[in-house]
């Protein structure tokens, strides 16, 4: 791991909090790790862009009503605290049980509540290939 | 288009410069346009992340030796700005010459230099797929 700073730590410990929301495919849960907001965006591997809370959440209830286990192996975290927004890139590999089925590299953006809480404003997942050089 | 306010219209303007840098091929062009600091990260469609201002611009400079000819067409083009942090989203269509070679939808990161320009932070685009429903 990275030393993080103690922000950067809080911005971590939230993109985690997302990735163990989509994994409990509890949906309240992951509601609650975004921003209530118009503003948010999300973006899953291969498909169009889903903007505004509503279409952001509907997009959510699918896949989680077409999945039974999915769990996240995350690596190469990388976080920058920016004037109240946080930016975590991350390496996701995918796992439907035990299998891996996908790796995907994520950008995802928090921003800070009143009540200092990190919660998700944007999250882009795209598949990618490993280079050979 | 959507109706901007002065200041996303300054980050929409930071946008479409840097995928008029691209089309140029020019490479002190492109580097003008991002922000140097090793902050800055890069995810062309299907790469893994390059990060930092060497490993981004390599990237860059390794594409424009190898394409002889490239165009952009925007669509969909949303702006958020939020504490010194401009945050695009848009679809970009991408031409070889006269003939469309693929799709992808990106996400774009500016910040503000003390002199007011906004500055590329990040570049992340990926294929997509249209969705029939």
């Amino acid at each position: 791991m990275p030393s993080f700073s103690e922000e950067q730590a809080l911005v971590a410990d939230a993109n985690v909090a997302f990735y163990r929301a989509v994994e409990s495919l509890d949906f309240e849960r992951l509601q609650s790790v975004w921003l209530h907001s118009d503003d948010v965006k999300c973006i899953h591997p291969g498909w169009e862009l889903m903007s505004g809370w509503e279409q952001v959440m509907r997009s959510w209830s699918l896949i989680f009503e077409n999945t039974a286990r999915i769990r996240f192996e995350l690596s190469d975290v990388q976080v920058v605290v920016n004037g109240g927004i946080g930016w975590v890139e991350c390496l996701e590999r995918i796992y439907d049980g035990e299998s891996v089925v996908g790796e995907a590299i994520a950008t995802n953006l928090f921003q800070q509540n009143p009540d200092g809480r990190w919660l998700m404003l944007h999250h882009h997942a795209s598949p990618f290939a490993r280079r050979l050089t």
